[in-house]
């Protein structure tokens, strides 16, 4: 490991070379010490007042209102996404950004339409459930079969055929806590696929969830290519626990689905995003946002209105009080996160020409917070001023992460293309009790629990724009710490 | 207060000579005591086991879990009413019940049908509503109208007409905790009539629960006669915090409702009966029980499978391990109550003849319990027993309450008529999260919750069917304590 480190420090001597003024230091950035590489102890001093003023703002929380109560639920594709960019835009321009533009997002739409499902024997009742996104119809009058319970993905994968062949797949994988998140939504996205191959007619999952309310969690799906396409749903975790108690009881369970949904034409919804400019290096950019859609469930509060008005608001915070950063800060709402990152990979498509002009990226999209750490993924000649944004933000109750931060569903894909990145993890005790239900609606949300995050957000941005030195995105640095 | 209890003193001696046997103490039951009156050391020993092993037992947990799988939501008067009462009868006889058998209950029925609302300006999203029980429905395609607020049912019934006509009643009264459903619940079956007095063409009132989340409420509502009938629903508390986000912007706010509720045929269910018979006086009875119907949209978990359960458990647990009553233990599951008491209605007037013969009643009907209290209503000459019985309860942590009992709402009409009460406080910290939602369902049971209210039922019926006394049941008693 040690020698892998010396080799990234020889590579960033070199990049720094070459880059130039990307990592030059102001001439006032460093008053009161002689290390031009670390912040001034009167910059601390700025960084840690913006942190306790934030904390005691509530502009997320407004922003966030606003946004649930005059746009709501904003399905990708759907009217309302129009009506989401609408408010963006407007509201960018309401909190005083310098610069306030779109970037043009395509994909192909869905739509949800009838949902329904019964237990028609050995003991009929209904069963609550919702499509998954992408999914496609069952005949107009629904289809019935005999459930065939598997308890995850990979226990489906192993099966055979013959127990499968005409019946409906149930995949029985309860979400335990929020780790397990990337484990248990396997079998949300390839579940139907999987279960299609060994001739299953349709899917429901156990939501992916931690609740136990009576909510189904809907949440994107993909069919494999040349694979045929089984509707697809999930039934509340309240559901499955009864479904469970019922086929324990040794007689076939027959289930009625039915599912209206279907995939419609091509979209094209926006990145709305808002800059404020850089007084020194206004070409360089700390990037922080949210994704602006949501499922159409819920009115996407945690999911992720919050996301976008905590780095709307943080942003909005330093402008507000007349502190000008170095380098620009751009906040950026997402389109279409939920189907398939469209406004992250469309972004990083647009930008991947101009990595180097991206200081720092971080994304929230887990809630409302708190923020319980702050990890980075910079040069190491930058770590001296990550140790500085930690020694700030300690008094939030955030601890120091390690330097393999990943900065969120939307700008992974910057990340991977060497983009220097923060992770500022939001706490996610009660996120996937409301992730993608009806549920996740502004009434859940804490000021006390927001406005820590605003906070968080403020000092990261704040501190990433007036770094005396770069962080060092671009091919070159990931070249670096890939060899 | 003492003249009034020494007058009531005096009607119970006179009440005692004439009623004779009823009061009668067997010849073996004070063994070890010289006071007649009240039950004996060993006598309370017994109680003290049947105690702490009921509670041991898990009997209603069992019982509860298979009415909510093998029959589910169970709305009087649909297919699933009958698959109830089937249910009861077979369940019965399979725990071991003396005699079981059905006492028929007619009443008018009602269908749910289609429920839909959305926000059609300022700001379109749409509502989760559910109709309330008895609502007409709108016109085929729904109708639209301003939303007019009032803070309570007493709001609306002081507004000026004016302010109302053509408009949809919206009235937002949250409910903080259980000791307020009398008040909130007064909007949800009057609100109706009252806002169609003054010319509203509908009304959505916020729901009557103490939950958080995105549930409509459903629950009875009554139109008054000569009064035009106008559709009535609940939308769920989030939905409502968020209209009235949306009313506080100063636009007014049009919703467009669609139910498609109806009323149907008349239909006869029935209060099904288990009895665990007496040894020595088979023709006196302590009545306890809850209501087999539930609202369509849970399964009826807490309300009233709980109920059902806690009691049927209680007298079983008393028969299976040999222990035999002296008075006869009934339990009757009644039908209908929901949507206007039929089955206690319907009891009560098939009993009204052998008042007498009923030692004292108890209905289970606010949830899994525990028991927090135990009030009576019975002659002064029992008080030595319920302080007895309040002395085996309390290592339940079961307080005592005083001698004002009312015994549950299906027997609320026999205590009117005089009949001996006794109120076991069921704890309802989660009931009105609950309560007539999608979320009543089994996977909030908590086995330790509803196994001491099993206990403490258990405890009740035995020492009630046991008691050397009776407790006064009839009309005498209703005018001695009158007077």
């Amino acid at each position: 490991m040690f020698s892998k480190s010396k080799m990234a420090l020889r590579a960033f001597a070199l990049i720094a070379m070459v880059a130039g003024s990307t990592y030059a230091v102001s001439s006032n950035a460093a008053e009161k010490t002689s290390d031009t590489t670390i912040f001034s102890e009167k910059e601390l001093q700025t960084a840690a007042w913006l942190r306790d003023a934030a904390r005691a703002d509530n502009a997320s929380y407004r922003i966030l209102e606003s946004l649930t109560t005059e746009v709501g639920p904003r399905l990708a594709g759907s009217p309302a996404d129009a009506r989401a960019v609408a408010w963006a835009e407007a509201k960018f321009k309401e909190l005083g950004f310098d610069k306030v533009w779109k970037e043009p997002v395509s994909f192909p739409t869905w739509q949800r339409g009838i949902e329904k499902a019964e237990i028609i024997a050995p003991f009929p009742q209904p069963l609550l459930v919702t499509a998954l996104g992408n999914s496609v119809a069952t005949p107009a009058d629904g289809l019935s079969a005999e459930l065939v319970q598997f308890a995850s993905l990979k226990e489906l994968m192993s099966a055979a055929p013959d127990s499968v062949k005409g019946k409906i797949v149930f995949i029985n994988h309860k979400m335990q806590n929020a780790s397990e998140y990337g484990a248990v939504q396997a079998g949300r996205t390839k579940g139907a696929s999987e279960a299609a191959r060994k001739g299953a007619v349709a899917i429901i999952i156990r939501s992916v969830g931690t609740d136990s309310h009576r909510f189904p969690h809907t949440g994107v799906m993909n069919y494999d290519d040349g694979v045929s396409k089984i509707p697809a749903a999930a039934m509340s975790n309240s559901d499955a626990d009864m479904v469970v108690r019922m086929l324990k009881r040794g007689k076939p369970v027959t289930v009625k689905l039915q599912l209206s949904s279907a995939a419609a034409s091509t979209y094209t919804s926006y990145n709305v995003i808002g800059e404020i400019t850089g007084s020194e290096l206004p070409n360089e950019y700390v990037l922080i946002g949210g994704h602006l859609d949501s499922w159409d469930l819920g009115t996407g509060a945690i999911d992720d209105g919050a996301g976008c008005a905590i780095t709307m608001a943080a942003a909005e915070f330093i402008k507000r009080h007349g502190l000008k950063p170095k380098r620009s800060i751009r906040v950026v709402l997402f389109a279409n996160e939920e189907q398939g990152l469209f406004g992250g990979k469309a972004y990083a498509q647009a930008h991947e020409k101009q990595l180097a002009a991206i200081q720092a990226a971080s994304e929230a999209d887990s809630g409302q917070g708190p923020v319980t750490q702050m990890s980075s993924f910079v040069r190491p000649e930058a770590f001296g001023i990550v140790k500085q944004m930690h020694n700030v933000l300690a008094p939030l109750g955030i601890a120091a992460g390690g330097n393999n931060a990943y900065p969120g569903p939307d700008m992974g894909g910057l990340r991977a293309l060497g983009v220097a990145s923060f992770g500022l993890t939001l706490k996610t005790d009660d996120y996937f009790d409301l992730h993608h239900t009806p549920d996740d609606t502004f009434d859940k949300i804490e000021p006390a629990r927001i406005n820590q995050a605003t906070a968080a957000y403020t000092v990261f941005a704040w501190m990433a724009a007036n770094s005396p030195i770069g962080f060092g995105s671009g091919a070159e640095y990931l070249k670096a710490i890939k060899q």
